[in-house]
């Protein structure tokens, strides 16, 4: 490993300008991915309606805590966020040292982990997502997006983040690699 | 990259063998996952239940077919299952010629890409199968399990293989990213 390195460091100076430039554009995709999460996050943790009429002993409010997939959501987003927002400084590290190895790969184990939390929170969401909209006639679930039309606006609108933060997941595994392999 | 192979050909001989080992575990993990897609995606698709009482107009069946995201777990289980064993035989050129770098970032990428459909299908399933089990007494929607328990017991059971798949996925990506770092 220690000989890896420095013969990175006397490698030409051109590999290296590419290495940095492909680190500035990873830190910047961390950028944006944590940006995208947490408004994710925070649309669908601050979405909620009430409706103007209530009986006795219900009042029709739709919340996302209704919801277990929709908390998982709101759960997922968070921690993906928190954890970009923490592997900043590693992604400033890579700028100024781009001949490291073994923190990429490192960051790249992360990055598969928390790609497969996203997916599969802003997926299942999906799911609901589309169920509250369009229900469902066999199993006579209904769309309860009739009702609760503002919720579901800002409910379907929140997804977007998330996926723009599963395509960058993407490109960053995919960046790294390439990074790691030219090493 | 040509100069790159044959610095890897002429390599000391226990780094070889440590690669091809890292290459024997990729293709049989390759072949558990394709197992475990191709599984969930039949016990999927071939689950059905007929209740025994019927209306003049309805006959009560559950089908995959009834939920458009059960419809998207097989697809996407059959087309990560193909493209499993798609990926079998640049396994085996892996394990044959350990030194080849470029045919392994390309199989990365695939595998990312292939362990994002994997993970959404899975997890949107899940969230369908558990609230066919548990319902959701806020947004009024039964749960069907009562009446079609076969049915969701056999599609409960199905989601195991797909998660075994993206569990698979994630291990593939880490040993590939360890295995082209060491090129």
């Amino acid at each position: 490993m220690k000989a890896g390195i420095e013969a990175g460091e006397v490698s030409n100076a051109s590999r290296n300008r590419v290495s940095r430039g492909v680190s500035v554009v990873d830190f910047i995709l961390r950028i944006v991915a944590c940006l995208g999460t947490l408004g994710s996050a925070i649309a669908m943790g601050t979405s909620r309606q009430t409706l103007p009429f209530s009986t006795r002993f219900i009042r029709f409010r739709a919340l996302y805590k209704d919801l277990p997939t929709l908390t998982f959501f709101v759960i997922a987003n968070s921690v993906v966020c928190g954890y970009l927002a923490l592997s900043l400084p590693l992604s400033i590290f890579h700028i100024i040292k781009s001949a490291a190895k073994n923190s990429r790969i490192i960051l790249l184990i992360f990055d598969t982990v928390m790609m497969a939390l996203l997916t599969a929170a802003a997926s299942a969401a999906s799911g609901i997502v589309n169920l509250a909209h369009n229900g469902n006639s066999i199993t006579n679930w209904f769309a309860v997006c009739q009702q609760f039309n503002n919720f579901c606006q800002r409910i379907s609108g929140s997804l977007i983040g998330s996926f723009v933060g599963v395509v960058v997941f993407m490109v960053l595994i995919i960046i790294a690699s390439v990074a790691i392999s030219r090493r």
